[in-house]
């Protein structure tokens, strides 16, 4: 089964526990509609590819660790799009959890993604609960205090703050337990993976922020010029369009650099080329590589 | 150390992750405000009560179940005080923490506590990985989906709901989840202890609402009446002032019957009864127990 089929069905089965007979029917809309369909899918893909390329992950385990970070990460979005935050009418092309499904549900089902992410896990790990606390340890740090998402968003209340320890917490934090995460569920030293998966993080990052300053509405499927109109940080405002391109390609150049030795490293580089080619805006002239 | 002084010790430690270098203040300072000072931390004292009825604990880990409950718990009362849900200006007889904190700040400071049950169980469970997973499951349990407090809340957003079920899974499974974490923590046969923590859990939620209906604000330290207000249900309501503290009573009997079998089964029906004393509003005539 390839990748992707693999995240969707793990994302499926874990949000199929909110149709069990007594769970409010409300809730359980809101949190589909959170998780599916979904956005590139990133940082499962992420957690996937580092754990094929290491190997010998129990069956299922590499795919829930995967599924707890994008439900985590569907979680901050819900949140991030309230009134109270970005106030976003839409998201991924569609009304955002509150526009369609009023505040109390998208704060109870941003909630109840958080709290799924842990069931997620543990259902993976029931054939190897030796590695439950590592993978724990990692998806509970990039998500709460102090160094996680939810520190990462709070910045954004802060009268001052570092771009840098913003966008590590608020984005790297969770493409680096992606990665590390993924080398855990293999049952490999899993800390060496950091650096890889903030590097790509970041890149992600600046590829967002290109993508916010310049892409039309209709192709991001998104408010676009969030950022400047709300005056958050962001890489174009800080290097401008030039700086935050070439930031980019810097960036997957020290995620390439970064790949620790394992059997899968050559294509692990590809893939980060490949998803470079990606990112980049469609109107942004290409610079050669 | 006397239960109080444990739970208060764990909980300190668990919020002291957010006091960090590099965590943002105000995020931090609203998950302090969150949790401390506490209010009479029940759930936390039936989990530990449960432990210590039963013995055999690993040190840390009924105090870290302990904790992770509570911080569950207060999370659950800063989003449901947001405006979107209950609108309450106060809590504990301070603002709330959206008041003094911001809505932002409020819906981040929920979230973390969510994350920072689990990193606390975690960190508690360091000493016994082998009951982990049985923790984890209570906690998740109690407090996602299908049956737990997201769920319990989101019945506030559909057209008709059950009374029962409303209750069981918005105050019951937190109170289940207390004594069934428990005995957990002392590696015993975990689910027998259901029943008595959710019939204690129904007595608190009887007590709660007739306290909703007939104390002074400031002897409850919150607004009064909201679930009148709210038109949400109540036991007082559902079967007057009368008819509720029966309520009270019978449910603290099925739950000192439901005690099982274990070497301080005495000491806890004890603790029921002098529960249900303090939890008996001052303005409601005494009925004979």
């Amino acid at each position: 089964m390839d990748a992707a089929n693999r995240i969707e069905r793990s994302l499926a089965s874990a949000v199929g526990l909110s149709r069990a007979r007594g769970c409010p029917p409300g809730l359980a809309q809101a949190m589909h509609h959170a998780v599916f369909p979904g956005g590139a899918r990133v940082r499962p893909r992420l957690c996937l590819a580092v754990a094929d390329a290491n190997g010998g992950a129990v069956p299922g385990l590499a795919e829930a660790a995967a599924a707890a970070i994008e439900l985590l990460h569907c979680a901050s979005l819900v949140h991030d799009d309230l009134p109270c935050f970005d106030d976003a009418a839409t998201r991924r092309g569609r009304p955002s959890v509150h526009r369609a499904f009023g505040e109390p549900l998208a704060v109870l089902a941003g909630d109840a993604l958080i709290v799924l992410a842990f069931q997620a896990l543990l259902q993976g790990a029931a054939a190897a609960p030796a590695r439950l606390p590592v993978l724990l340890d990692v998806v509970c740090g990039a998500s709460g205090v102090p160094f996680g998402i939810a520190a990462g968003q709070a910045w954004e209340c802060e009268p001052e703050a570092d771009l840098s320890v913003y966008e590590q917490q608020k984005t790297g934090s969770l493409f680096a337990a992606a990665a590390v995460a993924g080398a855990a569920a293999c049952g490999v030293p899993e800390e060496v993976w950091r650096p890889f998966g903030a590097a790509l993080g970041e890149a992600y990052q600046v590829a967002d922020d290109l993508r916010d300053a310049l892409s039309e509405e209709e192709e991001l499927g998104k408010p676009v010029g969030r950022d400047a109109a709300l005056g958050r940080p962001n890489a174009v405002r800080s290097f401008g369009v030039d700086g935050a391109v070439a930031r980019l390609q810097h960036m997957a150049a020290l995620a390439a650099e970064a790949v620790p030795a394992c059997p899968g490293a050559a294509s692990l580089r590809a893939l980060v080329r490949q998803e470079v080619k990606r990112l980049m805006p469609l109107r942004v002239p290409r610079v050669a590589a």
